[in-house]
């Protein structure tokens, strides 16, 4: 096969455009417009880990970018550089030009340069490090969430787990709503219109990478408030909205990898945030509403039609708990 | 265990101090000052293909750094902000927190933050990005070597590999030098302020992560020149220099992980070379001259004492074609 530099060469290897300086020097170069701050995120996904062995190598590269434009998305950052590492068990070139493909296609319908990386033999591993700008102040962090604003999540939820499980001969679909469900798990659509839009509107965001249990509990968390979730209301897809409320639950709050955005906005805000979903092309929900907190208080509750808290025991997903 | 989360707060959560947002959102916020470029570069390393499985916890929290910190040095950047992404087959804390003390041992003595990563299940990965800072257009790109330029390195050649050769009981060494020789391989020092001080001085720069025969030719080959290197001059070690010179040159010049800085500079500047190599207390090599390079000529040629090609086949190191 092929060396290491020969590979990335190949296959890694395109000029620059707004970076000083690509990938081919032990250091990419970037030179940041004026008034602005640059939001960074790392995420690294593993075989067995984050994605079955035998995922469709176009779509691995398409999510590996993915999941990291969707941290961008959740802080309303432009994406602008990227660097990609890459452990190969083997030199199997189909798979890593299949990769690259859909690695690229992605980055190119968002303007990301590709401007370093390291590829590197030993059990599959993808690594992307993702730098997008926002103008100086004005990012949407985790914490700023008030009491009375309103909870929003784009799109649907739940959708990734539903084909997590179909994979696993866990639930049994229709031929189409399998596909989409697992095109929605395999190859999730980042939600950088909507992020980006949401700036001076969003008072607190975070995407959903392991389940909305998990991550709006820590928004609700860093915000220092409480976060009440009325479980009839939230987005499902026609195959959750079939099933009774409790396993409707563990998918649309318990299951990780849709990269919906979650955010929070004053209820002023009502009709900007439609606009700006409808704008973006994205379905936005209203979901529930931040509520005081004191004490032990837990930071999230899901009420059912009667305002009773759920019984469920749903916690977001973690890495190292939850998958077998 | 605990889990990710707890990992991450436990281990890895320290309070920003540059960056405008550390660990914990779901991006790091940084704001560059005026004036300078960013330098970023990312390395993956594998256990079994980067160090050996049960290298010391410790050491490896600092070596993964280092050699990152390497890269900014061969730009000439001042190391500023790091991400760490770490997949773990399981949860040993004793493990992790020796490997986060390395880590931050040497990350405190370069001023540089941690802020964000990610930890996840999955064979022993680490991989960073680190991002430095460098006046804008003063950074030491690989391709500025200019024919007559003398090449240079900084410290001794060779070392690790011998190191990696003793561990893997394909060399016999003293035990003093056995340990110095897995020393310079499990915990390399980056020479960042080195790399810094010849900004303005060398006309091309690379760290030696790959060995001298693959790093000095990709530098060459980037600056369209030829390099010419005196086997008789290559700082080596003592256990080296006892060697025949075939046997020193494998090490020398094929041998992976020195992270030493390899540079060009006009013989003019020969003098400012050494007192900045003594003002940042490592030691400078003359080791051959940049040449005219024409059609099909080798980018790097090595002669010995009198001046005739050295019959070698070493051709730097590859990890996809080099480690057993």
């Amino acid at each position: 096969m092929p060396g290491e530099f020969d590979l990335i060469e190949k296959y890694f290897k395109r000029p620059a455009r707004h970076a000083r300086l690509g990938v081919g020097d032990d250091c990419a170069l970037i030179a940041p417009e004026a008034g602005v701050e640059l939001a960074v995120s790392t995420d690294m996904l593993v075989e067995g880990t984050h994605f079955l062995a035998g995922t469709d190598a176009y779509r691995l590269g398409h999510k590996t970018l993915a999941v990291n434009l969707s941290d961008l998305a959740a802080m309303g950052a432009t994406p602008r550089y990227a660097m990609l590492a890459l452990a190969l068990p083997g030199g199997d070139e189909a798979w890593l030009a299949a990769f690259a493909s859909g690695f690229f296609a992605l980055a190119e319908a968002h303007a990301v340069e590709l401007v370093g990386g390291d590829t590197t033999k030993g059990p599959l591993n993808v690594c992307v490090t993702i730098v997008g700008e926002v103008p100086a102040g004005r990012a949407i962090r985790r914490s700023g969430a008030q009491v009375d604003d309103d909870i929003w999540v784009s799109g649907t939820l739940g959708d990734a787990a539903l084909g997590l499980a179909h994979l696993q001969q866990r639930a049994a679909l229709r031929a189409d709503e399998a596909a989409h469900a697992v095109s929605r798990l395999e190859a999730p659509t980042p939600r950088v219109a909507l992020g980006v839009a949401l700036r001076g509107i969003a008072t607190a965001m975070i995407d959903l990478s392991d389940g909305l249990a998990g991550d709006l509990r820590h928004l609700a968390e860093a915000s220092g408030v409480g976060a009440r979730v009325e479980a009839a209301v939230l987005p499902v897809g026609a195959p959750l909205a079939r099933m009774p409320l409790a396993q409707r639950l563990g998918f649309a709050i318990g299951g990780g990898d849709d990269y919906e955005l979650c955010f929070s906005a004053p209820s002023a805000a009502t009709e900007q945030v439609l606009e700006t979903g409808a704008r973006c092309g994205v379905a936005v929900t209203k979901i529930g509403r931040m509520v005081g907190r004191r004490g032990a208080t837990a930071a999230l509750v899901v009420v059912d039609a009667d305002g009773n808290p759920c019984a469920t025991t749903v916690c977001g997903y973690d890495h190292f708990k939850a998958l077998a």
